[in-house]
């Protein structure tokens, strides 16, 4: 049976997030049954580089799956576009994927944005896209403070409860903050991300932000390792999965 | 009584445009009802430099209303801006009005921009902002189209059979057409539009970017003056209304 590899866009709105579940519709399930199309009806098990959360949205997850039909890529990535209708789920390309390749053990770099709206008026055009924080924030000690996080650390201060990585080291590689007209965007690079961990820096830069905590407090936090003294987990709504780096990266058709 | 301007943001989405109808709910509507509680119960008269079609979106409308409450500007965009809640429409700014000033007849220009989402996939996370053209578009030779579109011209073969403008001459001062990404956006500056006159256009540059049609053909229709040459009226997702210029700009609050 031909495996592919799929590159996935959607908007997380009412969505459950990536993975099954049996509270609501998640884009495993739309993905895996818009599929069954291609297999003799039963679908198939497909896995993803990222388990987004519900509310979150992707530009450019990457998915896994094999099915019987022996399709071009193009061909299949056709036909996964159609039956993931009406869906907000877009199959942007397809390829075959490479013996023992997998989108999530592959994967050698993670890039998420987090969009918050800054500007006193609700959202209007962006609403469910972002965070909207009415009072001013001070980007540019959001990322001094960030840049103090940069590295090879013990995340648990910045890990949700139910995360069930073995191991809370994490590379942050890259997690910079810059204003974008009325926003400030997040942009953070990694191999891999526990659990929330976009989310609870984003929510605990937001008090430098604010300047209700100093430039020194998120990496205080973090050497603490200890959940509870970091800031609130920010809404799933402005976090956007970006794209996924492989060492060979699949020639989407 | 004071008047004040404001700056208003919407996504059009299941509205029926800025202007009230019978048959569903308007921006104006929501804006006069919001109003409302600033005006002892009485939804006041609001006017617009633009009066958007069903679907199309706005992220700088302006717009002219009167209420009995004497609240300085900053107070008042707060309060529109909450009362207009749920509703995807934003109020950005506020400011007093200047005696004899109109949204619309003391704009000296309008700008608008229209998204083409130019991909094989389905829209995702754009759907409702685009118009979905899958197959490829050559931004280069619309561009030269609408080059020599620019001018003041009777743009008759632009104008949809309900335009209720006296006469049909109008300058176009810009139409750039650029390939964003996977979008070909068009860019639009006027002192006044005919009603359906940039989604005219849209679709008449259309064709040539499938090169069904020459870089001269849209000329050829604007001089032939009969809307039924040209090309299909683009959809209104995606549009949106930018931004209006006046020779006074309000000092927004």
């Amino acid at each position: 049976m031909p495996s592919y590899a799929l590159l996935v866009e959607y908007d997380g709105t009412g969505l459950v997030g990536w993975q099954r579940q049996p509270n609501g519709l998640s884009v495993q399930q739309v993905i895996e049954e818009a599929a069954s199309h291609l297999n003799a009806g039963v679908a198939p098990l497909a896995t993803a580089s990222g388990r987004t959360d519900a509310g979150v949205h992707a530009e450019g997850q990457v998915v896994q799956l094999a099915v019987s039909a022996e399709l071009p890529p193009v061909r299949l990535r056709a036909a996964l576009d159609f039956h993931t209708r009406p869906h907000r789920i877009a199959i942007r390309g397809a390829a075959f994927a490479a013996e023992g390749w997998s989108p999530r053990f592959s994967a050698v770099q993670r890039h998420y944005r987090y969009r918050v709206l800054n500007r006193a008026a609700k959202p209007a055009l962006e609403e469910g896209r972002v965070w909207h924080v009415p009072l001013p924030l001070d980007a540019g000690a959001m990322h001094a403070a960030a840049q103090l996080l940069l590295g090879r650390h013990d995340f648990s201060a910045y890990r949700a409860a139910s995360c069930q990585a073995e191991s809370p080291l994490r590379t942050l590689e890259r997690l910079d903050v810059v204003r974008v007209g009325e926003e400030v965007q997040i942009l953070a690079s990694a191999r891999s991300f526990l659990h929330h961990q976009v989310r609870n820096l984003v929510g605990t830069l937001h008090e430098v932000g604010l300047r209700r905590r100093p430039v020194e407090w998120p990496r205080a936090v973090l050497d603490g390792r200890d959940r509870r003294a970091g800031g609130q987990t920010a809404p799933p709504q402005g976090l956007t999965f970006l794209r996924v780096d492989f060492p060979e990266p699949p020639e989407w058709s």
